[in-house]
């Protein structure tokens, strides 16, 4: 049998770069062995964007195309939009009773969060709340393996956690642990050398630049500040340029030369840059031309179709669910 | 134009006495010249009594059965149950991200619930966010008056205050805000002389409790401890058989001459509390045969043409909610 996984993102701005090799890849493959769903996490973006509530709305479609133009198939994986789906609020009312307080504020992941937004004791619920909402989205659809990056370990262990407690009360199997498929999720720095590239820091590439703004982002980018002459020897660590040809570079020999020459002395930042956009641009473009290929109308049909599908599983797990919580009149 | 009116009970046990002095005799009035809402709580009485759901789920059936009983007519007032309107729970999930936890924290009515519960910081979020669910209530009806007692107070606070968050944050006035009723509700002290007869502690008599109930109830009121003689005179003051008189006997003048014999001497708790049970026995006895001559099929007929109107109202609500959202795809 087909095993399930779900995925989402944030509708918070248009995928870069740092999401294709952290996730986009990975899930165009995903969903050749398994039974996919990709979720766009619209209700979880209003919990730190409900004052921009149009920004969500305009990135939800954004999104999708991003999905699309990368190779995520709609005959392959399910792309819904989270608000369209209103039994995961449900859902995540009743989950609300399995988790205490204390619970929530001990988790890492959301106390990172709540010290680098500065809300402390002013968080909003919705925030505090969220890691219980991704508990409905990942056991509505009897998820198997949620892809998350480390620092996300500790989310699933809290919907494990939940899913358990629910379970043990109403002595049931209705709600299914998931695994955490975690290593084949990479990282990508920004174009600033910093550790992430994202749309916070205005440090990524997105999927959606046109080819002047590619070429102007890679002309801009953090290398070896020590390399100041061509004929300088220059460091290959730490270089923003090389982390990108590693990553989108067809020809890992190519690459290996380059860096060796780099290293020598002897190659240019402008050269190496010229040989990373040319990179970019071949592979850039054509998901470029797929994005502009894309009618809203048909964008709007594949959401339409991917709620149609994701509610029917929905619905009937949070029938299972009613039926042990006694909620049957 | 009619005024709307919402009351809810959370279906936690049968009503008794004290629910008919402090809410149900009042909301029997309120629906001759509102528009009245009855909502059965269970989603909110799940909040402290998840892992016994088969309880609340018996007594939805019972607490609807008080209402019909003591006169609630479902051709004036809405009576439905809270878990069929899956709307208010997708309510209270946007409604969370308008509240901050120091917010909730403070509420003086949840502070004094979590003292007695003795939860501390293992407070379960779904209890701690039990008022946001109520905003939810009061809201999707777009809910005029609340009856309450004065313990009730900051819940309207804090429900009027998200409204008010909500309306500014998405320039709106979408959302109304609700008057508190007060003082139209009494309190009715416990058959043991304490402040407030309830379940919980044992010392009420329900509409439900047959004739012996009643009577073996009101022959082990709390009187006056020190009238031990029948010429002994009597304190009426903290006297329950009085309190009781007072609230159901219907000729005041007699009870003022009763009072006078007892606080003289010669008047004995048998004779008095065999007046009290003659008037408690009259009033109860059409109540309860009411009760036992409605069939269960008319009960869920009544709850599911309420859940009918109720969710029409409560989604045209939401949708207007999501509108201002733009969680319109």
């Amino acid at each position: 049998m087909r095993q399930i996984v779900l995925t989402a993102d944030r509708p918070s701005g248009k995928l870069h770069l740092g999401h294709y090799v952290g996730s986009l890849a990975n899930r165009v493959q995903l969903q050749e062995e398994h039974q996919q769903y990709m979720m766009v996490a619209d209700v979880q973006a209003l919990t730190d964007n409900f004052e921009h509530p149009e920004t969500v709305a305009k990135n939800v479609l954004e999104v999708t195309r991003d999905y699309l133009a990368v190779g995520i198939d709609p005959e392959k994986t399910t792309i819904f939009i989270q608000s369209q789906v209103p039994e995961l609020t449900e859902m995540t009312v009743y989950y609300l009773n399995f988790v205490t307080l204390a619970r929530l504020e001990r988790n890492p992941t959301v106390k990172a969060e709540i010290a680098q937004k500065g809300f402390d004791k002013a968080i909003p619920m919705g925030f505090l709340c969220y890691p219980v909402s991704q508990t409905a989205d990942i056991t509505a659809f009897k998820t198997d393996l949620v892809p998350v990056g480390e620092d996300q370990l500790p989310m699933i262990e809290l919907s494990n956690e939940i899913v358990r407690r629910f379970n043990r009360t109403y002595q049931t199997k209705v709600l299914k642990e998931a695994t955490p498929l975690v290593g084949k999720v990479g990282r990508l720095a920004g174009l600033d050398g910093k550790e992430k590239a994202s749309k916070s820091l205005n440090n990524a590439i997105f999927l959606s630049d046109s080819s002047e703004e590619i070429k102007r982002k890679v002309f801009s980018m953090f290398t070896d500040p020590a390399h100041l002459k061509v004929s300088d020897p220059g460091l290959v660590e730490g270089n923003v340029v090389f982390t990108y040809l590693d990553a989108f570079h067809s020809d890992k020999e190519e690459v290996a030369a380059l860096k060796e020459r780099y290293r020598l002395g002897g190659l240019g930042d402008t050269e190496i840059k010229g040989i990373l956009n040319t990179t970019l641009q071949a592979f850039l473009e054509p998901i470029r031309e797929r994005r502009a290929g894309l009618k809203e109308k048909d964008l709007r049909g594949i959401l339409s179709e991917g709620m149609r599908a994701a509610r029917t599983v929905a619905c009937a797990t949070l029938q299972e669910m009613r039926e042990v919580m006694h909620l049957r009149y």
